[in-house]
């Protein structure tokens, strides 16, 4: 038993040190862990297109992040003129992933500080206090959702996760696999059953790299084997993280999930889902979400490699939804939620006005 | 609505012409359709070893054949020497896939064929004859399968199958696409829908493959999607082979299957299983039956594309076992058994006698 990291922070996903963003590049992984710098928010702006950094928490701060850069790039004089100049960032940072509700809130988030700003000092000064805040709070909100989290698994499980909702998806620490660290820091040995997750691999090339990292014991499995692990008696409970969660406890995560969790009530296993507030869409309904199809191309071959024939028809839908009665309960930085999750998710947020 | 070419005889796996096994090259699928010709014993057994041909019922004819061409290679002047040279072939012939049954059954009735005859040329002659009959008899077990199972199926149906049960896995036409191509030759409109079916991706491979190629209508899903295009009403059937189903009808097919299975009752969507006689397992109980891991480069990689970690612990099961309460019927040449299926496979082994 290897402990000489610190588990909670020893991967950092995006990261502000001395006027710079600092980031590990995702698509390296799960090969090369390498980090790259910038200074210019338009090298941000193609990372955050590029997917070196991905993952929707991290997204956010890294657009934030982004914008700070541009504030100090500027050479306006005035504050009208800074304000215009950071628009102008704002709207390049914001294309390149325009449909991630995280992204447009970091955005949103530096704008407003810097409108309250009084000259282009100040208001320099205070974007890039905002943006680092807001990493800060990141880590902070999925240290306590680890905490509670923790409480739900016991001494030698093993917790089986899909996809990557992890420190590589968030500034740090991550929001399943958050729970998954908080309940090793917390004494309890526990080991881990990663999915592959096809198309994207989210869970070979980075959940793998990341819990190996990390010193936490972990097999991968290709997504067809989840009955197969449930059905052996290899698996004791899950934890997997959200996209979206409606106030009725209806779960968008990636595509796979809801397989996972109905594998899992088969065999009478708990399964959890981790998510901050944030992720909670209290306004619409299961049949107003509409599921995106990705390009075919994820699943016709994988790193460049044709794995199908040409011209073949696909349906590569990015994410699935998991209905609530599959659901034991919903770990936030507020508490956990059970069922019924109506009442539930409802007292939560209440708990936080 | 192209139909050309006749589907029950558009892809011939393997094929005995003018003393010579000619063969698809499976391990150019899915980019190019090539074939290779063998006149040398020791060929074919590269080809079973490095799965130019796979599947259980071809590689059954594929040694066959090959035991064949060795009796043709043999300069053997006396009985008693052509069988030892037979023998000897037998052994390298059998050693490239030791744990397949069918490969094993195949080269044994080629040897007793052998045996019975009186002079070499005799000898000769009939093993030729009975290899070349065995090859007629596979596709013709399929045919009367895929006659008994379209009849489950109806017009505007869309079939879920996993794995590669297909032309591509027999001498020609398959076990569930057998099926499936019967249902299509009734003159019902049918669509499918192929898993990708990882880790080794016959599913995109080979089954998109040759249903394209055969003009039915496919469209190529990740594994993660079983769930969600069950849920989203796009699937009205599902069919699937198997490698092994026990007299309790307990059925052990390519890992996935089960989840698929599973997914399918969650939804009450019918599920068929298409095996012929020869894949039943009348004596072992499911505690007897042991589910080999395949290695891990499976899982970590893609087409020599590295995709996880390395050192990563994998799980990485051949096959897996869906239970009877998941199986709406058994698909064989001699009819569909039915649940309860400790009677009604009992009744269709009767019916052979």
């Amino acid at each position: 038993m290897k402990q000489e990291t610190k588990i909670h922070s020893s991967l950092k996903t995006v990261e502000w040190k001395n006027n710079t963003v600092i980031m590990i590049d995702q698509t390296k992984l799960p090969n090369k862990l390498e980090y790259v710098k910038f200074k210019d928010y338009n090298k941000v702006a193609d990372a955050i297109r590029n997917l070196v950094v991905r993952g929707a928490p991290a997204i956010g701060v890294a657009g934030a992040f982004g914008l700070a850069l541009a504030s100090l790039q500027s050479k306006a004089k005035t504050k009208e003129k800074l304000l215009e100049d950071m628009e102008k960032a704002k709207k390049i940072l914001f294309e390149t992933r325009p449909t991630a509700v995280n992204l447009a809130w970091g955005l949103e988030k530096i704008m407003e500080t810097a409108k309250k700003g009084n000259d282009t000092n100040e208001i320099r000064k205070q974007v890039v206090e905002t943006a680092q805040k807001m990493a800060v709070e990141d880590v902070e909100i999925n240290m306590r959702m680890g905490k509670f989290g923790s409480e739900l698994f016991s001494n030698n499980d093993v917790i089986m996760t899909h996809c990557n909702a992890g420190a590589l998806a968030t500034v740090g620490y991550g929001t399943a696999l958050g729970v998954i660290r908080a309940t090793k820091d917390s004494g309890k040995n526990i080991k881990v059953i990663a999915t592959e997750t096809r198309p994207v691999m989210q869970g070979s090339r980075l959940t793998a790299f990341e819990l190996q990292h990390d010193n936490i014991d972990v097999s991968l499995i290709p997504d067809t084997a989840v009955g197969y692990a449930m059905a052996k008696g290899l698996v004791n409970k899950v934890v997997v993280g959200a996209d979206r969660i409606l106030s009725t406890g209806h779960v968008y995560n990636k595509i796979g999930t809801y397989q996972v969790a109905t594998m899992a009530r088969q065999h009478n296993i708990p399964f959890y889902v981790a998510a901050p507030l944030s992720t909670f869409d209290l306004k619409n309904k299961p049949d107003d979400i509409i599921i995106e199809q990705r390009k075919a191309s994820e699943v016709t071959g994988v790193a460049g490699k044709k794995t199908a024939p040409d011209g073949i028809n696909v349906i590569n839908p990015a994410f699935d939804m998991t209905p609530p009665e599959l659901i034991s309960g919903i770990i936030t930085e507020a508490g956990i939620a059970k069922p019924p999750f109506e009442i539930s998710i409802k007292k939560l947020f209440e708990s936080k006005l």
